[in-house]
C-alpha cells in the first residue's frame, strides 16, 4: 500500500437505540473491536451527552478508533484509522455492527497519506 | 444539511518535523485550533510514539478532532468531526497550518449520517 495510513469511515444504521445511550456499554464494545482486529490499546475516553449519544474514542498504537451515536435515529458513526497493516479492521467491525445490534453496515475506505512512501516499518505497530 | 455531521479528512505536508515529534506542542496547537473554530472541549488525549509521530484526539461538545503525525515524512493527517453547523471548522485548520509550519494543506469533506434528517436541534451543541 502506497500509502501511510488507511481509514474506514463506517455508518451503523438501525441500531439499537438502548445501547447507543449507554457510554459504559459502547466503551466496552469499541475496546473489544479493537482487541478483536490485534490493536494495542493505549488509552480510551467516553462521553455522554444530554439527553442522548455517546462519543468517544479509543487510542491504540496503530491510530484510532471513534465513535459518534445518535440513539434517536438509531445511527452510529465510527472511523477506523491504522497505520501499517497488521490490524485486521474488518474482526472489529463484524464485533461492533453485532453488539451495536446494527441492521446495517456501510464502510467508505480512504487512504491517508497517499503517494508518500511508506519507510520499511510501516508494517508495524508504531508504539 | 440534510446529514447529521461533517467531517474534514485533511493532510498537512512539507511541515516541520521537530514540532510534528513533540506531543506537548502538538497537544497545545490541536486545543488551540478547537478553540479557535468555537468548539467546547470536553477532554484531550495525546502520546508519542518510539521513536517518532504523536497521536493524539480532542473530544469536543461538537464531536472530536484527531491527529496523528508522521515526521520522518514532515506529515500530519488530521480529522475534524462535527455535528451541527456552529463549529468554524476552517479557523481551526489555519491555527493549526501556521502551528505545525506546514507548506500545504489538503483538504476533503464528508457527509456523515447523510439522508438521516437532523432533529431541529441539530444546529447546536449536544453536549
Amino acid at each position: 500500500m502506497n500509502a501511510l495510513g488507511k481509514q474506514l469511515l463506517v455508518e451503523f444504521t438501525g441500531c439499537e437505540p438502548g445501547r447507543l445511550s449507554d457510554p459504559e456499554f459502547i466503551a466496552q464494545a469499541m475496546l473489544r473491536a479493537a482487541q478483536a482486529s490485534g490493536a494495542t490499546v493505549v488509552t480510551h475516553s467516553f462521553h455522554h451527552f444530554a439527553p442522548l449519544g455517546v462519543s468517544g474514542v479509543v487510542i491504540i498504537s496503530e491510530s484510532h478508533l471513534a465513535i459518534h451515536t445518535w440513539p434517536e435515529h438509531a445511527f452510529a458513526a465510527v472511523d477506523y484509522f491504522t497505520c501499517g497493516s497488521r490490524i485486521e479492521m474488518p474482526l472489529g467491525l463484524d464485533v461492533l455492527k453485532e453488539a451495536l445490534g446494527a441492521a446495517a453496515m456501510d464502510v467508505v475506505s480512504v487512504q491517508r497519506g497517499a503517494g508518500i512512501a511508506p519507510i520499511p516499518s510501516a508494517g508495524l505497530p508504531r508504539g
